[in-house]
């Protein structure tokens, strides 16, 4: 894997990366399980186009992804008439381009459900794993094309969607090896109200949820400061201060504490007790469930719950998600209770990696080795076959001069068991490589 | 799957295509019996990104492709310096893009080997399945997002890479229940030998390969005519006819009656022989393979052995590819003997719809139905576990008012069974969706 840009090499593009066998080999394993975990939670897999409408794309709630998409160059008549027209004028550089490539996997699945939902069952749980790409500035980490792997159901205003989300996606952490994860539950409104309570304006609450998103990374004092650049009234910014200390340091009941001090609707308190409850009972003590309450999550579209998971020892999150209840409608015209959640999945492949995890391949690999000068291929071949029907994965090769040397190679293609063709199918013997590898035949 | 265009609608963009469950069913399980069946042969899947290099990307031998780019605009500072540089000047369009997405999987392979060659084993054999895109006109059955599926060998100089490509795409058709295709097997050398003998200049060759490349279409009469409007001598366009038809009625080894007539090199024979002998040994009457001493392939980057595979009642080829020794050379500076095979990925998954091959899910798919104003959720939901461990994929649904209706709706959800909660996990029965259907509990 080089990120490393240059003129017309070898290397690919910035930020973009080459995977090698053994990194597709994990990739697969992991995308596998994830898929079949959702698929026995009812998701099924959709595909959309890697390419959009750029008018589509511009008009979702995408926020700073908005500044990140990568334009296609229109084409044939199309780009002469624009070219002709900036004879006459400055180029209008939003003229040149007509699609653009996916930032994400949210507005394509919304397009998606307004093209075909008269044959979509109601609710729909959608399961999409797929490339996405962003022109971010690169960066250790940050890669401008990646994979999403997002769960959603549409069609379903209760919070048992959200039960649903968290189940799957904490069931599909399980099955990938994760254990401790917590995930951290809140909602959009109940901020709201914190927000509110402590004496902001309603039309600062954006700039609010800003400054509050960088809590992890800059703690409670740099969000202080930070509310107090933005002009926020001293009295509030305080106040906000000392009630997430004091949330922090109540250990019965956070959720029924914040709700009676902020005097939230009973309906909001109601779900979160239920998301946190009933996902909490499925836990067996794999994972955790807590309320955050002040949790933001960057995405402007939210509308009511929203979650994240971390995994001890790393910072970042490595799943989110909420509702998104106006999103559909926003596009589509008509209004669907939304709610999606998104595995980070480069992260997982990452922390994967880190733990060398390595998974077991679909067929044990066997070499095959024959004289190219005294063998009937044919014969080889059919010795091949015969092993495959075994269940070997069979690299045939053609024996060398220095077949110890040949034989030394083979664990570093994976290759951990060896036949030597000795002129008859019915002489096929398998043996380890190591054992073989000091005799000589 | 709709492709017509509209402004900023919920279609796909022009030529791109919405894949439905059903289908991401059929296209993942064909994708699974090809993967799974190379990787017994030793190919290993690798990945590279989907935007390359545009000027790598044009110095391919893409022949007509590269007039199909997808190009994507610069960003930033770079776009803005080139339509300042506009202001002086007219826009030169081939200045405004700096990446394109990949119109095969063959160019990013060479790339990908130039830039990972010393972590791969020697020789290399390769897997590549993922989308490309070509900026074709929309037509029936062509499409500008498509799947191809290749496998590649690179480092061997014998036609026994040619037999393993043929024996393992053969084998990955069988499995995906294809009988009775034939693999037609040719030579570039071959072919040029053939038009030398009927009397056509060296220069001539390729326009006479173009030609040639429409006998399936156009008929011999129509070869012959575009020859002749090509310039072509007469006596040459006769000669190369009736040779055609003398071809075509040699029933017993055609390799040898070829070959002998056009004197060609007993290399190119022997490869041929080799590859017609050890290819047809496996069928076991399940495919047949035949030397075309008219077959062209389009690519002008083949440099020996070509092939491709029809399918009776199907006009196109649904596979093909060659050898392509100087390719890497060209790209990377040193040479390296190559040779690929792809299977036409979009119209294997046609005729499978065609043939309504619909393939088993991973999970037998079950409906648990609950009360939600009676049943206890975590309950509901250690019950939908319960019935996961033991194998089914659990779509969770709240009872309707219209039970009846809400089970005929099931069937349509790829949903056979049902299981009606009744409070306890104890009681969990099975029940078959038609004969519950009858059943209002």
């Amino acid at each position: 894997m080089n990120t490393k840009q240059n003129r017309i090499g070898s290397t690919p593009q910035s930020g973009m990366r080459d995977f090698t066998p053994q990194e597709v080999q994990l990739r697969d394993w992991a995308t596998a399980v994830i898929a079949r975990t959702y698929e026995q939670f009812g998701f099924t897999r959709i595909e959309t186009p890697c390419l959009e409408n750029l008018a589509l794309l511009r008009r979702g709630d995408g926020g700073e992804n908005l500044q990140l998409i990568f334009e296609v160059l229109k084409r044939g008549d199309k780009l002469e008439k624009v070219l002709a027209e900036a004879l006459e004028s400055n180029v209008q550089p939003q003229k040149l381009a007509d699609m653009g490539l996916r930032f994400d996997l949210t507005v394509p699945l919304v397009r998606f459900y307004a093209n075909n939902q008269a044959s979509l069952p109601n609710p729909f749980r959608a399961l999409q794993i797929g490339s996405v790409w962003r022109a971010e500035r690169p960066q250790q980490g940050r890669f401008r094309q990646f994979t999403q792997c997002d769960i959603d159901i549409l069609g379903v205003k209760s919070e048992f969607a959200e039960i649903e989300l968290l189940s799957a996606s904490a069931q599909a952490l399980t099955a990938l090896g994760f254990e401790g994860f917590t995930i951290y539950v809140n909602d959009r409104r109940l901020l709201a109200d914190i927000v509110k309570y402590c004496g902001f304006e309603e039309e600062a609450f954006a700039g609010v949820f800003i400054a509050l998103d960088k809590l992890d990374k800059i703690g409670l004092e740099g969000v202080c400061k930070e509310l107090s650049a933005q002009g926020q009234p001293m009295a509030a910014i305080a106040e906000l201060g000392s009630l997430l200390l004091e949330f922090a340091g109540q250990e019965k009941d956070l959720l029924a504490f914040v709700c009676a001090k902020v005097q939230a609707d009973t309906e909001i308190q109601s779900g979160l007790r239920n998301i946190l409850d009933v996902v909490s009972a499925q836990s067996q003590g794999r994972f955790a469930v807590k309320l955050d309450p002040s949790l933001v999550r960057g995405m402007g579209y939210y509308t009511g719950p929203i979650f994240e998971i971390k995994y001890p020892g790393y910072s970042y999150s490595i799943a989110g998600g909420g509702r998104y209840d106006k999103m559909v409608g926003k596009l589509s015209g008509r209004d669907v209770p939304a709610c999606g959640f998104s595995l980070g999945f480069e992260r997982i492949v990452g922390i994967l990696q880190e733990k060398q995890i390595c998974p077991a391949p679909n067929y044990e690999k066997l070499a095959l080795i024959y004289d190219s000068g005294r063998d009937c291929l044919s014969m080889v071949m059919a010795a091949a076959t015969r092993l495959r029907q075994d269940g070997w994965a069979v690299v045939m090769q053609q024996r060398k001069k220095d077949l110890k040397k040949q034989i030394d190679l083979l664990p570093a293609q994976g290759i951990n068991k060896l036949c030597l063709f000795r002129g008859a199918i019915e002489q096929l013997e398998i043996a380890n490589v190591q054992f073989s590898s000091s005799n000589n035949d």
